[in-house]
């Protein structure tokens, strides 16, 4: 059996089911040699650090190198007005027109707004993006970002950064299962195990950020993750066992000593 | 950094913290092939199918040409005297002096007696035994087994065969802090997910069976599991970011477009 | 300590803080019953059992016979202008400007669509309407929905009439923990011991309906519900004792027997 | 229906199925208001607190003008040895014969040991003591337990003082399908809400302590906790509905509108 299957986005195949974030790495070379462990293939960068403008152009020429695709997001906008905004600055310097949509007007928990992002995922999907909304894992919502074209879901395990990993896990289940777009779970993934499970369920990829930026070994972290990505896939591809209620004994031997006495 | 970490059991090493069971599985190839797929180095095995007067002995020999070490467990006994017995059976038969110790009157989850199991733990290491004992998550139960001089303890996850996962984990960590002998989760893991998890806690290895011999597809069910147990480790290794109450941003662009602007 | 801390939801004071609904009970004696048996002061009520041109009013009057107040609900609609529609006809039907806002889409699992409930919410403020809003655990829609001039929002706890509880709880404590309008949990609570947790927690009421209705004796389930929102209101009052990871000896007798012997 | 089902241990029968504990108060006189509160009819007391030769005589005294039963109990002794001699030193001291068996060699976690356990409750059942021992929620355990004479058993929650709840539910259903003797859980109950839970899977009582010793409010948190185990207990005897994966409307008026437009 052959479970090298592929991951599309908008017709772009992908053979890595983890993608991974920039920030909150100790520094740059950390956050390349771990994106180069983890084998992902899409990366995704906040505005500001790929500004032609600054120095942290550095960042950005260091991640081409890798291979790795940029995913530009919009991070630290509050409203579609600026979420638009912010897209097409990343457009034209990132020159993709691929979109990582994120509105957090919530400073503390950094949650994202559902009425604001769908008006920005209508204009931005008219405006010709690939667009790859961060969101509640609200089932409704999905399907109606799925409605006006974003290319994938990526609805949220628990919030940004916090480690806590599957919170939403009910709520997910419902999403993978009614899904037509690839599903990808972002935000609050704290462990390979936690990656693990999102693939077991079905999902079509994750994101991992803060878990692997912030490990005390980032780069052995990454590839923890990468290993944990494909366990659960294969898992996924390979039928789980079902939960029972009662035991059998995987050694059935209950009776070998009353015939050998 | 080199995580290429040694678990040593009775001066033995294990590059591998994979042990699998040979029970379940729909037929001897596809036991075999499970096992290689996992790169275990370490099966249980039921007295019964070692037995030398029995066609079983095929499984034995089959078994043997991977190369994988045979652990023969006591299932099937209900007391301390019948586990002993069972024991110096075994070690006769597949001329090693490791047991696994299970002793589970119990017909319908199959759960451990821990009175029997100390009485025979202490006894067969007198009789110069490897003791291995499959128990329940009790941390007083594990030390007194590490003090009769028990070589590992073997607490379960969930009822065997039950595929429910890691439901004593309040107790593992416990054990695993307390321990001054390797930790073995064994029982109740149905997914890598669950595997990796354990590992991700500090458990010296995993054993799986139901899980991988039941999967839809076995052989690479076994090979999702060697991946996430390799995961966890390497997680474990590398120190897990801790969870947190509040977000924090991991692209901390919060104010770029008043900057533009 | 006086604990009868009174629940007001636009200027309407109520002293229990069990909301019930009035769906699937075998018999409308069986529901009044019920309804009487909760000590609740308000019931929800779907619009066509409370039309004036059906057999089905014998329901609405036996309620009111009660002194249970009434809140109609919009469930079965699917869009904004559905509801408004159908809060208008509740309104004349029932003699209330009191709405819970129900607007759910899909069949299969009863989600609420967040998008159109914040645009029928918006409209119904204005038309004069007390709007209660059943929504998702979201909670930057639940502050929409306060800024739009809902007087409370309605947080579910899972799918309606699912019975599973609060698999929305690390959500739900921040909505608790940022709204300025009683908070009310709705949908999926299946138990006491749910409703107490939400309760606990600090939500302001929880709103229960199947877990009544379809018990196998509704109006002693009814009663055990009045008890557990009382007690997790109480539990939440004077202050619940905060979770250790170690223990400590409630019978602090660790020396006695040295003392003794 | 009549649901002031009472519960019998030793022929001794109780019409509160709240067991509390007198440890960690603040106060003799808290302690006393939170008894009364709680309607309690068992209240653990430790050796020390009554011994005839110490001024704590006076909570010895000061518990029984409440009226509860005082069951003394062997905290503090760490071999079956040490709790036949505790025992001995109790029924003397409070002319009782009820013993709640209680052993722990761990400082840190207090958790019970097996064996140890099931030696002293062995002899101490033909010493003619009602033993009612605390012990892990091992359900082999909790047989043995009940074939040796046992009264009860009373299996824990999570570590004592933790309030960390019923981390051990999965096996908690076990003992309590199996057993023929009364099911108390003891240990680890830090809200109402668990007490609840407790009682809706057929507990047949909870021992609740420093959840109640340490609250804020001590005395209400008495009667919040009394409040849940009724509840649960209702719950329990009217039967409760169960989990759905899909939702099913409770307020079925899926077509209204089609009808009314």
């Amino acid at each position: 059996m052959n479970y090298s299957d592929t991951l599309t986005i908008a017709n772009k195949p992908f053979s890595s089911r983890l993608f991974v974030g920039t920030g909150k790495f100790g520094s740059s070379k950390l956050m390349k040699d771990a994106i180069i462990a983890s084998e992902s293939q899409l990366a995704t960068v906040a505005l500001k650090r790929v500004n032609p403008d600054e120095k942290s152009e550095d960042i950005h020429s260091s991640l081409l190198t890798t291979g790795v695709n940029l995913l530009p997001n919009t991070s630290g906008v509050r409203t579609a007005k600026e979420a638009i905004f912010a897209a097409q600055l990343a457009r034209e310097a990132l020159q993709t027109n691929w979109i990582k949509l994120e509105i957090h007007p919530d400073p503390k928990y950094l949650l994202p707004d559902p009425i604001e992002t769908l008006l920005a995922a209508k204009e931005l999907v008219k405006l010709g993006f690939v667009v790859m909304p961060y969101i509640h894992a609200d089932p409704v919502l999905c399907k109606r970002l799925e409605e006006v074209g974003c290319q994938c879901v990526m609805p949220l395990g628990s919030p940004i950064g916090s480690n806590k990993g599957l919170k939403t896990i009910d709520f997910l289940e419902i999403i993978i299962e009614q899904s037509n777009v690839p599903v990808i779970v972002d935000a609050g993934i704290g462990s390979p195990s936690h990656a693990a499970k999102a693939m077991e369920m079905g999902a079509d990829a994750v994101l991992v950020n803060t878990a692997i930026a912030v490990a005390g070994d980032p780069v052995t972290m990454a590839k923890a993750f990468k290993l944990s990505v494909e366990s659960g896939r294969m898992a996924y591809n390979s039928q789980l066992a079902s939960e029972q209620t009662y035991a059998t004994a995987s050694s059935p031997l209950t009776c070998f000593l009353e015939e050998e006495l």
